[in-house]
């Protein structure tokens, strides 16, 4: 049995970088967790929030803090650091080898999906404002037993609004269902599944995404390889960073 | 053009978990930077040491420590925390956008591959000692152009020595240039790589590992499918942390 986890990010369209961050750390007592913000705005300014946020939460993490402690830790050490001016959104997941459980702490009005067979879904939804701006911010906190086939999917803003100024809004739980059958049983889950709705996001802004898009998918599957762990990342070299052919 | 980054690890045969830890952590400025670690012996002790030190790491690189100061400023951690007595291996490998260079940092007996065309490898082999236990340790610096077709390869000590109670050690440097050209313009160059280098090491271990073994690699490559940054990661859930059916 394989835990299998993707993310699939882009910037908004001509922004200089996402606002968007997402880390991943190993959690001291066995399993992972991964940490998503988004900060208030785009580009550089919301970068800088994202990183603050991300990076606080996962040292945090790394130290062993319990996710509900970090996400509050995290929210105070923000509305500290800017003065109650600046918010972010923050998602932390982590799958704990010691519960045998997925946590799904969310500071974010984007719900989460978790699928766990055709037409079992449940969409974490509850109000669950972003940190950095209300005195006394908690999070929102599921936890739920790690089962085989059990998909989440957690994403930001851009995906939520994709298409919202045409009116061809996604229905991401709808969307998630028809992929969670689609992938059912195969051996890639997660990545299918986090390309797809990050593609019907890029579709429905028409390829120039309105706002910076962000998905992480998390799957519990049956498909075993090996005893091997993996991680792949791939990003662009933005233009202007670009080597010169021959220098 | 894309930067492709591909672990591979494997924990030594029966022990409860790899005392090797990889994390990865995007750069303030821009580009990313991993961290390996590998902690004195193996199983439970030396994964605590492993995360104290690839935590540390990163969340120095998290607020922009510069490379060579984070190495230095975590050997003087771990060596402070642990009375000079406890040894880590320690590779931070950056890809740096502001400079627009691969920055290799190396306190670690193992060599660090850099491959930039069919004929042309360097060997990063200066005597770097591991951090924790000489007092003023420091780290081997190498900072390398980034180039199209470029390839660096990292690993730990479990790799290095893979067959050799058998005396049949691996050629790692001669194996990394074979699987360069094998791979050379194609879609996918980091992952490969490094899932031969650590299948390779297994079959000379006859498939039950005698160390911790650990694979990073980092590839310039031309294939650019889009500008979505993307994250792959998968892991085996331990048998005894598995969920039983129907619970």
């Amino acid at each position: 049995m394989h835990i299998q986890v993707a993310v699939a990010k882009i910037g908004k369209y001509a922004a200089s970088e996402s606002g968007d961050t997402l880390e991943m750390i190993e959690r001291p007592h066995g399993g992972l967790s991964l940490v998503l913000a988004d900060g208030q705005r785009s580009g550089r300014a919301a970068k800088t929030i994202s990183n603050l946020v991300t990076s606080k939460a996962i040292a945090l993490l790394a130290d062993g803090v319990r996710d509900g402690a970090a996400a509050r830790a995290t929210h105070d050490y923000l509305y500290t650091n800017r003065g109650g001016k600046v918010s972010a959104t923050l998602n932390i997941v982590s799958v704990d080898m010691v519960t045998g459980t997925l946590v799904l702490s969310r500071n974010s009005h984007c719900p989460v999906i978790v699928q766990t067979g055709a037409d079992s879904q449940c969409l974490l939804d509850a109000p669950a404002p972003p940190i950095g701006v209300q005195r006394a911010t908690k999070p929102q906190i599921a936890e739920l037993p790690l089962q085989l086939d059990m998909v989440a999917a957690i994403y930001t803003d851009g995906i939520q609004g994709a298409g919202e100024r045409r009116g061809s809004q996604m229905d991401v739980p709808a969307l998630v269902a028809e992929l969670y059958n689609r992938t059912y049983g195969a051996e890639q889950v997660a990545q299918p599944i986090a390309d797809e709705l990050l593609a019907e996001a890029l579709r429905r802004d028409e390829g120039r995404p309105r706002d910076d898009m962000s998905v992480l998918v998390v799957a519990v599957v049956r498909h075993a390889p090996d005893e091997v762990r993996r991680l792949h990342a791939s990003f662009p070299i933005p233009p202007l960073h670009r080597p010169q052919p021959g220098s």
